[in-house]
Parts: C-alpha cells; sequence; structure tokens
C-alpha cells in the first residue's frame, strides 16, 4: 500500500495510491480508517509531504560510506529537525541567506504509527507505518560554526519527503538514489546502514516517546554535494519513488 | 492577564486566572477568544503546561554568569528541544538511566502568539503572547557525551514549564530564582540576559517560522546543580509564579 496525503482545492485529505488515482480515506492513516469509497484523480490533487509530525528526528554518520574522518558510533547519533522545516515533493528549497554550501542528503524516512516508549526493535518494527524519501537538507557552514544544529538541519525548507509512505517494503535493503538535475550523487542500499531501522527507533524510544505520524530520517550514505539556485534535487528509493524539489535562492 | 491551561475530570480547557478562580475561555488563547461567562475553581482542576507547542527552541550560554570557560557568543547559540519533553506544572521529572547527572536550568521562556518569519525585534516583541518559568532540565553526562544534544535535553520530563503565562509583565526585567528543596541554587535578572528576548524571537524568525503557541526556553544563569530523586525543584520568576516539580528516579 502506497499512502497519500494530498491538498484538493484547499481540502486536505489522505488516500491510498492506485494507478492514476487515490482512493480516498475517511481518517489520516495513522490510526483506524476506511475507504471512503471515492477516488480522486492524481492530476487533480497536489501531493504533500505524508505526514504532519509532532516530531522530526534525523541520524548522523549511519553509513560507512558517509563517515569521513569520523569513528563509528557506538549508538546511533541522533539529532531533531523541527516540524516546521517539513517540505512537500516539488515543494521548493530555499537557500538560505549567511550559508552558500547547502547540501542535499538523500535519506530513507521512517514513519510510526502508533505511541512507542521505551520499546525493543521487535516492538519498534511493530509500531512502523512505512517509509518515504527524504532529503536532509544541510547548511554545512552553519553545521560547522554554531554551537548545535538547528538552522543547519532545520531551517524552513529543509525536510523535504515523500511523495507517499510504502507500507509493505523490505526496508532493510532498499537501493536509495540521490540526482541532481539527472546527474546520479550518491547510490546505496539501505542495507548498508551501521544501526538498522528497529535499533535506531528502540534507541530513540528509551529517551523520547514516539508519536504516531512522527518520521525519523536514518541517515545519508557516501559523499554529498553543494545546491546551487536553479538546481533538481530527486531522492529515488526502491518501491517507494522519486522525491523531487526544486532549489530557489 | 495570566493565562492558565488545564484538565478538569479529563476536559482540557484555557482560562484567566482570577483569584482562587479561572474564568475560562471559549478557544486557545493563541487566537482571538472570548470568556465563556463560566468560573472553575483551581483547586478544582489539574494545571497543565499552558501551551501545547509545535515545537520548542532554547538559547545557550546567555547569561555571563553561565559562560564559564566559554566565549560570549557573537549571536543567540539555539538548540531544538521537543513537544514530547513538556512537563506539566507538578509533573515529575524522571532521572534516565544512562546519565547520572541531570541538571535544573531555571529559565524564562517565551510563548507565541502568532505566526512568525523574518521579523525585525520590535515585530517579534509584538507577536509574543507571554512568559512562563520554565526548567531546561540537562544530562550532562549526553550533553558531553553524544554528538548532539536531543536526549540531553528533550528526554521525556526534561521540559517542565508553567504554572501560567504571564501576558503584561516586563519580561527584560525580571528577577529568576531556582531552588531545591527550598535552597535558593540560581537567581538573576532577567535583564542580564546576553541575547534579548526580541533579538533571540527574531533571529530565530530568520531560519525558522515560529508558529502561535511555540515556546522558547531564553537561557539559564550562574551554575547549575545535580538532582536526585526525591528532590523538589522550584523556578519562581516574578510576576509568573512558581513552576514546581518532583524528582523520580
Amino acid at each position: 500500500m502506497k499512502l497519500a496525503r494530498y491538498d484538493m482545492n484547499g481540502t486536505i485529505g489522505y488516500g491510498i495510491v492506485d494507478g492514476n488515482s487515490l482512493r480516498t480515506l475517511d481518517a489520516c492513516p495513522f490510526t483506524d480508517f476506511n475507504e471512503t469509497g471515492d477516488t480522486v484523480r492524481l492530476e487533480d490533487v497536489k501531493l504533500l509531504a505524508p505526514t504532519k509530525p509532532s516530531k522530526v528526528l534525523a541520524v548522523g554518520l549511519n553509513y560507512r560510506s558517509h563517515l569521513g574522518d569520523a569513528a563509528e558510533p557506538n549508538n546511533p547519533e541522533i539529532f531533531i529537525k523541527t516540524p516546521s522545516c517539513i517540505n512537500d515533493p516539488e515543494g521548493e528549497i530555499v537557500l538560505p541567506e549567511g550559508d552558500d554550501d547547502v547540501h542535499a542528503e538523500g535519506e530513507l524516512v521512517v514513519i510510526m504509527k502508533a505511541k512507542t516508549q521505551k520499546a525493543t526493535p521487535e516492538e519498534a518494527a511493530e509500531n512502523i507505518l512505512g517509509v518515504t524519501c527524504g532529503n536532509d537538507v544541510s547548511a554545512r557552514t552553519w553545521q560547522k560554526n554554531d554551537l548545535q544544529w538547528w538552522r543547519a538541519k532545520a531551517s524552513d525548507t529543509f525536510g523535504p519527503m515523500g511523495p507517499v509512505i510504502a507500507t509493505e517494503v523490505d526496508y532493510n535493503d532498499l537501493q536509495l538514489e540521490t540526482r541532481i538535475n539527472g546527474d546520479v550523487v550518491q547510490s546505496q542500499t539501505t542495507a548498508d546502514l551501521i544501526f538498522p531501522v528497529p535499533v535506531i527507533i528502540s534507541f530513540i524510544s528509551q529517551s523520547m516517546t514516539l508519536e504516531a505520524g512522527d518520521a525519523i530520517y536514518t541517515g545519508t550514505p557516501g559523499t554529498t554535494t553543494a545546491l546551487k539556485a536553479g538546481d533538481v534535487v530527486e531522492v529515488e528509493i526502491e518501491g517507494i519513488g522519486v522525491l523531487r524539489n526544486g532549489v530557489v535562492a
């Protein structure tokens, strides 16, 4: 099942992708829901980030190929993004004033379907709704110079996510590819994550209660590339789809 | 005006403090609201954290008395807490497993009343609803050893806030006092903030859109004290009231 959130003439809804249509739902897909029996055509709606999370977390240093000179961490190295940075599919990434070294980071993003507190990895896996594509946009100068990552990782528009939540893929082995203007700049499988998805969720939940709809970016592979105005960034993950965002000054 | 959020037999409401009662409101106090004409007695309700923020931010190193060996920052050093860490007045602070050096940090907390984006300090000040007392509970071992502050600053129960939002105090000069088991451990005026409240809000809003109800912890003065199970922490700010929380293992 692929779940989408959409805006149709100002009305926000959820639906299940079915070919060129969405079968609409009577409630948001994090709780019990039923199909309404209606459909809308994908070409008549604007797809939105597929969740409105109460909380957005992310993992640093989670692929060996991205470690550079850093040591492999002993536990997942978590940081916090914000709901206000979440950006829709096709939404514009706005390059901020004050940092001209902003990079794309293609990532698998996990969406929770239930409250999760002090869970084992097995319990955490039970509470995952599905996965989507994400771009953990990162302003490197601020990331280096600020005391903590906040505007480096959570400036407005720095959290593109979508286009859909895939609920039945094996998130432990999906090919992820990032392209800038069609050129492949990152390509790796999520099988290479140092800390697999259920371990990340379990670890976070020892300290922080996760809620239905919360989103967790799982880390980026390899090296990353600076963005400039006019670029188009695509993050494609096998079994999910393509998250595409333009870049503006 | 002092605004409170409360739970009365499972129903959540907002009200204006009036002696030993609350004059109840027909909507949350961040948008237009009217009094319902009803009152409830304070002794019949449980006060809650006075806002349910979409986002919680905080400032580090914002009193000279707290800098220690650190240099005075060139701009506010922001970090991110989470809505899930927010704790009610009289709520218990739970000491986590894995870090036995958890400190109280008494702070003035600012609550926004309107969306705020790329605001000047003057515009930012216009969008402030009021201020409350906060405790930016901090797990020092994690703060020192993790790549980023997340569980150090935003573990469940690490964000006590309340008891009320005071809308008419001069937040630029309020005496703040933190007590542990009645002993004064921090005492300073907010006039000593390195970056005053409107400057903090303006600075954040250059990168992140603030929403009505969002909360910003403004920094802690002086040195801080480790907590142990059984302690009672009070943060009292002139013109607001006393935020009291017990500590459990």
